[in-house]
This record gives C-alpha cells, sequence and structure tokens, in this order.
C-alpha cells in the first residue's frame, strides 16, 4: 500500500494525468467530426483507454485514502464524472453519452491552480446567499405576476410558469427584451410598468450579486497571502481587521505617550 | 398581552410564518396553471387561510407594539402586501388581484438575512442620489431634445414625450438601439451624434451610480463588522477613518520618539 | 454692486433660480405636445420670461465677480447654454432651437451637489487620459483594416472611414455584432478573426477605462472626505499614502523600542 | 556611435517619430477613400518614406542598442508591424496589404505613458491565468457537448466545432441568444438547461477574469506610485503588504508599553 501511496502522490503521476485528461479532450474534440470506421473505432478504443486509466486511478486513490477519499469534493467530482462515462448510455439515458465530455473537467481537479480558482468562487458563494435568495424571490414573483397578467394574451413569452422563468431570464440578460415588451404593449398598454420595474431591479441585484462574489473571493485570497506572508516571517498571525489593529495601536500608543510625558516630568531620581 | 408578546417573539412563530410564506408562495405558483374546479376551490382556499393567518399575525404584532409598529418600514410594507390582498378586487382595481403574488416579498420582511441585504440596498441609495439627479437630467434634456429633433419623422419610437422617455430607457440598456438609430439616420443623417453622444454618457453615469451604491454597500456592511469585532474585544469603537488613524498615531510616534531621544540623551539621575 | 453681491450669494435667490429652472423644465416639456395656439403662445412667453431672468442673473454675476467669472467652467457652461437660445434659430441654425433645451442641464450648475457629481467624473478623466488614448489608436486601426478589408463586399457597414467607425461603435456596444458579422462572413470567411479579436480587446479596454474613471472618483472623493475630517479634528493634513504612513511609523517604533530596550537594560542611575 | 546614441535619446527625435506615425495614421485614413490616381499616387510616395523613416529609425535603434534590442518587447513589436509593411503584399499574402495598418500601434509603443496602461495590461494576465484557463476548459467542454447535441439538428449554429465555437463566443457576449436558443428548443425542448448553465458560468467566469485582471493592474500601479513616493521621501522600501506592517507595529507597541509601564512602577534610582 505504500507503493501505491508513493505512485499517486508522485509529481510525475499527477503530471501523466494531466498529459491523459488532455489526449482525451483531443479524442473527444475529433470525435465531433465525420471520419472513416477505421479511425472512428480507433478514437474509440482510444478513449476507452483513457478511461480505463482513470478508473485505476481512482481505485489507486480509494485503496490509499479509503474514507477520507469521499471527504474531498474533487474525489466525488471525480467518481461521478468518470461514473457518468462507463453508465450504459442507451435509450433514455442516450444523454450521457453527451455528458461524457464533462470528463475534461477534470482538468480542473487536476491541476491545483485551476482547483484553487474553482473553490475560491464556490467559498464565496454563501457570502451572496442572502442577495440571491433576494433575486429569487423578486424572480418567482415577477414569474407569477407575468404568467396572471399576461398568460392569456402573449402566451408564447407567459403561457406558463416555466415559459414565463425562460422568458424573465431572456429579460435580465436584456437580450430582445424591447421585442417582448412590443409583444406585450399591443394588448396591455401599461405593462412597460412591469418592465421596467422589473429590468432596473433584478439587473441592480445581479450585478449586486455577482459583485458581491467576486470582491469576497478577491479579499479572502489577498487576506490568505498576508496570512502567509506573516506566517513564514514569524509574526503572530491573528484574524483582526485592519480596522481593528489600528484602534488597538491607537490606544496603546495614547497610553506610551502618557506615560512618557508623565516620566519625563518628574526628572528620574527624584 | 405579555403572552401575546412571548408568541410573536417566538422562534417557533417566525419559523411558523416563514413556512406559510412559503406555502403561499406554492399555492400562487399553481394557481397559474390549468386546474378542475375542485382543485381550483381547494387552492383558493388554502390561499384565504394563509391570508387570514397573516391577518392574525399584523393584528399580533400591532397589539404588541402599538404606535411604535408603524414605524418600521418593514411592517408597513407588510400591512400594505397583505392589504392589496384584501381590497375587493373586480371592475378597475382587477389589477389588485394580480398585485397579490407581491404577499411573497414578505418572506423577505420575514428573514432576516434578506431583510438586512435590501435594508444594505435603500442604506445605499441615498450616497447615489445626486448621481441619480444627473442621469434624470441628462435623460429629461435627451427626452425633449429626441422628441422635437425626431417626433416628426419617427413617431414610432419619439412620438410623444412618454414613448421617447421608453425609447431612450431601451437605448440605455443598449438593446435593439441601432434599429432605433437607423430608422432615424434615415431622416437626420446627422442623428448619430445624438445616439453616440447619448449611450456614452448614459452608460457611463448608470455604471457610475450601480457601482457608487453597490461599493457604498459593501464598504458600510465591512465597517458595521468591524465594529461590532471593536465592541466585542473591549476596544473603544470610534467612527474614524483609517486616514485619521493613521495620522494620530503617526504624530503621537513622532512626539514619543522625540521624547525619549531626549531622555536618553541626558542620562537619568544626572 | 454690494447689494446685488448680496443678492447673488443670498440662499433665497439661489434657490429662486433653481425654482425658475425647474417652472422651465415644465415648459419645455410641455411644449413638446400639441396645443391650441393661445397655449402655444402662453408657454413661449413663459419660457422668454425665464430666459430674461437667467440673463438678469448671468449679467448680475457678471457685475459682481467681473474677470473672475470666466475662470469658473461652470459659469462659461451657463453663459454658453443661455446663449445658444438667445441665438437666432432660422435657416441653417435652426438646430439651435432643439439646443435651447440644453439650458436645464443649468440645474446641474445650480445645484451644489450635482455640481460636485460633474466635477468628479471631469476630474477623473485625466486619469484615464492614457487608456482612452490606447482605446482610440485600436479604433482607428480597426477602422482602417476594417474599411480596406470590408469595403467593397459590404459597404452598408464598411463602405467608408465614417460608417465603419459607426458600425465598430455598435459592435462596441456589443449590440447586432452578430449580424454584421455573417454579412461580412459570407464574403470573408475568415474575418471572425477580426470581429473576436475587436471585441475582446475594446469590451476589455472599455471597461478598464470605465472602471478607472469610476474607482479614481471615488478615492478621490474618499480621499476629500478624509482629508476634511482630519481638519477638522486639528490633525495636521498631509498627503501621504497609506502605505507611506505605515512604513514611516513602523520605523519609528522599531527606534523606540530599541532605545527603551537599551535604557531598561542599563538601569537608571548607574 | 555615440552621435547616433545622441540622436535615438534625444526628446526631439522622438516626438518627430511620433510626429510621424500620426502623419502615417492620417496618409493611412486618406488611402480608404477615393482619389484621383495623381493624389492616390502622392500619398503611396508619402507612405513610403514614412516607412523608410521607421525603417531607418529602427536601424539607428539596432546600431546603438546592438543584443539589447530584441529584449524589449516593444522593439519587437516595432520590427514586426514595420517588416509586414516591408512584405511582398501579393498573391496569398495580399491580406499583409491591410495588416499594414498596424504600424500605428507604434503610436503605444511611441508614447510612454500609452506604453505604461499596455504593460500594465499584461503584466495583469498571468494572475487571471488560473480563471482564463477554467473559462477555457468550460468552453471546450460547452463546444464538444453542443455539437453532439445539437450538431445533426441545427447544423447553421452547431454544425462543426469551429462553428459550435463562434455560436459560443456570440452567446457569451449575450448578442442574440435567445434567437439561437429558440432554433435549438425547437428540436430538443429540454435543452434551455445547456443555455442557461453556459449563460451563467461564462458570464460569471468572464467577469470574474476582467475583474480580477483590472483590479491587479490598479493595485500594482497603487503600490508602485506609494513605493516610489517611499523612496522620494527617504523612507526604507520595502515589499510588506500593509496587514504585515501592521501586524508588526502593533507587536512593537504592545512591548513598548510593557517596558514602560515596567520602567514607571519600579521608580527609578531604586
Amino acid at each position: 500500500m505504500n507503493f501505491i501511496k508513493s505512485i499517486v502522490e508522485n509529481k510525475i503521476f499527477q503530471w501523466f494525468i494531466i498529459g491523459v485528461i488532455l489526449v482525451n479532450a483531443g479524442i473527444l474534440g475529433l470525435l465531433t467530426m465525420e471520419h472513416t470506421p477505421e479511425t472512428l473505432h480507433a478514437l474509440e478504443v482510444l478513449d476507452q483507454i483513457c478511461l480505463v486509466i482513470f478508473c485505476i486511478e481512482i481505485a489507486m486513490k480509494l485503496i490509499v485514502m479509503r474514507g477520507a477519499f469521499f471527504k474531498d469534493g474533487w474525489n466525488v467530482f471525480d467518481v461521478i464524472v468518470v461514473g457518468i462515462a462507463l453508465a450504459p448510455a442507451t435509450g433514455e439515458l442516450s444523454v450521457l453519452r453527451a455528458l461524457r465530455v464533462l470528463r475534461l473537467m477534470r482538468l480542473a481537479s487536476a491541476i491545483p491552480s485551476m482547483r484553487r480558482v474553482i473553490n475560491g468562487m464556490f467559498a464565496a458563494i454563501p457570502g451572496g446567499g442572502s442577495v440571491a435568495a433576494v433575486l429569487f424571490v423578486m424572480y418567482y414573483v415577477a414569474a407569477i405576476m407575468g404568467t396572471n397578467f399576461f398568460g392569456k394574451t402573449v402566451p408564447a413569452h407567459f403561457g406558463d410558469l416555466g415559459t414565463t422563468f425562460f422568458t424573465l431570464f431572456k429579460m435580465m440578460t436584456l437580450e430582445g427584451w424591447p421585442d417582448i415588451a412590443s409583444d406585450v404593449l399591443e394588448h396591455h398598454p401599461r405593462a412597460w410598468i412591469f418592465f421596467v420595474i422589473f429590468i432596473v431591479f433584478t439587473t441592480f441585484t445581479t450585478l449586486n450579486l455577482l459583485f458581491g462574489i467576486i470582491v469576497d473571493a478577491m479579499e479572502q485570497a489577498k487576506e490568505a497571502d498576508a496570512r502567509q506572508q506573516m506566517a513564514e516571517q514569524g509574526v503572530e498571525v491573528t484574524e483582526q481587521s485592519n480596522e481593528m489593529r489600528l484602534a488597538i495601536i491607537e490606544d496603546d500608543v495614547k497610553h506610551i505617550r502618557a506615560l512618557l510625558t508623565n516620566m519625563s516630568a518628574k526628572p528620574a531620581g527624584e
């Protein structure tokens, strides 16, 4: 088992896996084109080989890490995307065949710096949770109102709740909303109020959400850097905000000054 | 009355209300679909029950808080959205029927973290007031100019002030502006000056406005966090900017150094 | 003259002027609609009265401030927009009639907080000068290339330099660029390289430019606030960056510590 | 050689080159229009003269700097864009004729402030490398999935990998995506899942990327300013983050206070 461990943790092995993912990416790209039956067969065999290599890799990791394996979300992700490729892709499940390509996302789990980017994004999402909830409520209310108001007269865009949701998503990307609006305005001349309010509010809230998440992720990365720098130089690492530190220093310095002024006023040895 | 107060402030009661709002959301969603008369009736009865529960909740809060009730904007909001559902929704007021769904926005008033998000947005709006005023003046001037210039030749987009306002709003979202522009350019070959200036200025000012509000809201949240941290650790909470603190510390430290240099120059006991 | 000065600097007089601008805004808004000859005449007379008031205001300011009057850009702006309304608006100059409405922008010069917003924007523009220059060079190069490449085959979009400039502006707002691209791709199948590169580069540079200006304006406002706070509390106002202050403090504190360690090592009175 | 060096480094010579680039820009602009054969000939001769001047400039720099010449990316850039203009532009290479205009980008290499802007952008790109890699993987996976899913039914947008890449680029700019989506939804009613996920993820990741690069570039510029200010005022320049400095100061100040409290407790001379 120590032998397997030394392989799994070997840099060369990790680069080899990254190489296999890249080769697999190339094969899946080539498979989208027309080929002679022979070439097609060769590509599919190569694809199967890549898949087998991934299975072996996962098996080796499982042997080494055992229970701890599933605690890392990335391992779970690897198992799922490889599992999809193994699932029988016939009949109702034929869509799974197309999802095979998700396997290439393993690149993000295999390269540490990409992993960190995605981890950073996910870590920042909870901070935006409340904003996302507000956005969703606004969305849901608008969808019901839209369906009730315009469902009968403009069924193409507001026929049922699902259609309205998709229409509102289109409007949130601002794409083609004047056309949707003009279809509705024919029947409901005051509907512009609905459209203007919806666009202003969702655009603002969406921007707020995206911004919050991005800025949060950046600041966490910056703080992590600062903390690492502190640790490297032997400074005590604490989780205080700059405001906090400044307030503490200000207070200390004020006391020091008072002490010193006092000391120099009554000359020493008095 | 203390009994009612203990109910209103009870966590379980608050979760119950959130639950009722969510159930109500589901019912209003289902009501957008086609149903048999029986199902329809059942759903409407359930909707009425939710409404009754909201009325009781508001009544209880009113009894407990009395005058103070209306000082919190969220309570006023709750009363209005529940009131809309109670208003007779026939004849001219039938639009109110569709506005019933606004009741679901109560979710934002019932969940503290969503409440904070919306409070934060509203708190940041005054900071953007002047920018919004500038944007509005630019908008109004452009609307009058557009109507005067193109009103006769392109009535579909610039026929009267209201139409022009809506056209300019569309152009501000950049959606379909080249089509509007090409309709106008047929008659007024130099109108591109108007369009380019309008788009550059409003896009810039709008971004400025959104940005200002979002960044402001973020900084206020951050400062509030820092202040809370200070309060928790017993550091004196003051409203100084970091620049201010740094300047004060710098000044104190300079004095301290001078004092000490002086003290160590003439040896103690001299 | 002191009498005129006291009027001009009087708060009530300033509010009166703001009122006149708002009334004038209403009149110009009403003038976009259809009216009976009498109403039309009345509105035009009112408009003339507003104009006369503005002339008198400017004259009074000129008497009080004399040479200094034209040093403030806002006064120059006032003179120009009022001057446009006085210019004969017949024949070739009839466009000036429509520009009368620019007079309403005086609101921004009359209300200090709006004035500050616009001043802030203009103050931040030089900081973005180099980025704007880069953007313009990219733009000009793309315009010549576009005209040379596609001028013959797609004259509607790239016929001459002016048309190409407008087409590129449309593409920079991303509005309808796939349609322009597909018109061109019919004749030049490799033109997608041009479109993708142009869109990626200009979008990025424009965002960079807008961002730089907005962030700059915000930071200047923040610094100005900090400096004002310092001045109010009697702290010496200096133009140092936070990094600078921190480095100075760090240095001083290190020396102080060394001095003190030294002093406490050899006991006083030794 | 010292003579040539003094010329190359002469301010006047540099301004002369900038002037030649601007004149060349004008000529290339004029060349996009229709001219009489004589004017055309004159313009082309002028263009050749500009080109000769550029060649001489580069030759002079080469003589002065020798090996060091090619170490500066800007010089390489100058050689390439001038080289393109010298290359024979017939037959298959006729596209090079149109690329002559890239020569105007030399303006960015000749004016230091524009140079700094572009250097700043390029310096910030590596920081966004991992995000860009994530974006590219998402893109590639979506392209293969799109081609596999919709290639047969909607060949106009998803016919082969190249077409799908261009379609996805269009969708990433949000331009016209509802039209593409509705073409696909006709055949694959569940394809909205693909579109919504693709748009949400790529928009977010793109914003994240742009933001990261822009903010990074700004902070580097700010730090460089702070460091320069420090150097000018004789403060020791170090590469510490503000968090780091604050932590060090906090620690020192705490020790100083302890020392002093200790000293004043046992009176001097004891």
